[in-house]
């Protein structure tokens, strides 16, 4: 049993979006990554138009299980948060209207996941994804890196729900994470 | 020749929808109002798309040539402004995915074309809205009486660019509409 997962990483410029799976030993795998962008000269309604068309066709291509969108705080960049928020709000209407169960994620929810702790910084976080996913490069730009461990984040929280009650080794979700990802490192894969 | 304005107060729990239309001499008419509402109690994503999904039936309903929408700011009100601006980006989309030409302003800017000054209250700006469309009452609640002011001040601000480089008696867009308001109240309307 898989469950597939689309991450994204909202933004009017570059909108992030990946899609993992984790099978049940709770290794990720990589489906598909992408960076969706808007040019920057064009009216706000057609740079908009162009982002949400950009996620929708990625959730019907991939048809994800669940989807897992950054949250978006007023206090953030005050330049850039307004775009932000819009695209939040059009990737969540695409999850409501194809009834995919979504999620908000903050940005330290998503570090602690993947990392271990929640103020790593953007480098950590893109090694880490490209441990957990076995991949040879860090996947660029930085909100492909972050889309795909949104993805990460919540496939383990969901994953770990219901061993809530009875935690494994008495480990938080994040040590889980931690050694996992330790543990992935450490273990040739075989095959794909 | 008469144009049809959409305005949209945009807001998770309320938004304010009105069509209006202007014809050659700026007196602007009711063609509806609305009041699109989302339960506070239901997740955010069907939130969104309740009031998305209103928003795009009226536009469809009434077809109108140009849409406005109130610009949120990230200095607005912490606790709603996300929910304000990802209703926001959904209106935009809609527009941009119809060809309707759209338009943002701000408070500063409706307030000011409909009762001639930027920082006049709720109640004046609804009083002044209720006797430009010559209503017998105040559209309630304030988020309808807002979005009929917004698509007011867009069709007269579209209306009065042309003429932007010869201003008729020296008035500014602001005094025109405020000498135009004061002339309808005066004036008994004939017929609807």
């Amino acid at each position: 049993m898989t469950l597939r997962v689309l991450g994204v990483d909202p933004g009017l410029t570059r909108c992030g979006v990946g899609i993992i799976e984790v099978d049940t030993t709770r290794r990720p795998s990589l489906v598909s990554v992408h960076t969706i962008r808007s040019a920057a000269d064009a009216p706000l309604e057609r740079r908009l138009l162009t982002i949400a068309r950009g996620i929708e066709a990625l959730v019907d291509e991939f048809r994800p299980d669940a989807m897992a969108i950054e949250r978006v705080f007023a206090q953030n960049n005050v330049r850039t948060v307004m775009g932000t928020a819009q695209v939040s709000g059009l990737a969540l209407r695409a999850a409501a209207e194809r009834d995919i169960p979504v999620a908000l994620h903050t940005p330290s929810e998503v570090k602690a996941a993947v990392t271990g702790y929640g103020s790593a910084d953007k480098k950590q976080v893109g090694t880490m994804v490209a441990r957990l996913l076995g991949l040879d490069e860090i996947p660029k730009p930085a909100d492909a890196a972050d889309a795909l461990a949104l993805a990460i984040c919540h496939a383990w929280r969901r994953d770990s729900q219901p061993a809530a009650s009875a935690p494994a080794h008495g480990l938080t979700p994040a040590q889980r994470a931690w050694r996992d990802a330790e543990k992935s490192v450490r273990t040739p894969r075989l095959g794909g």
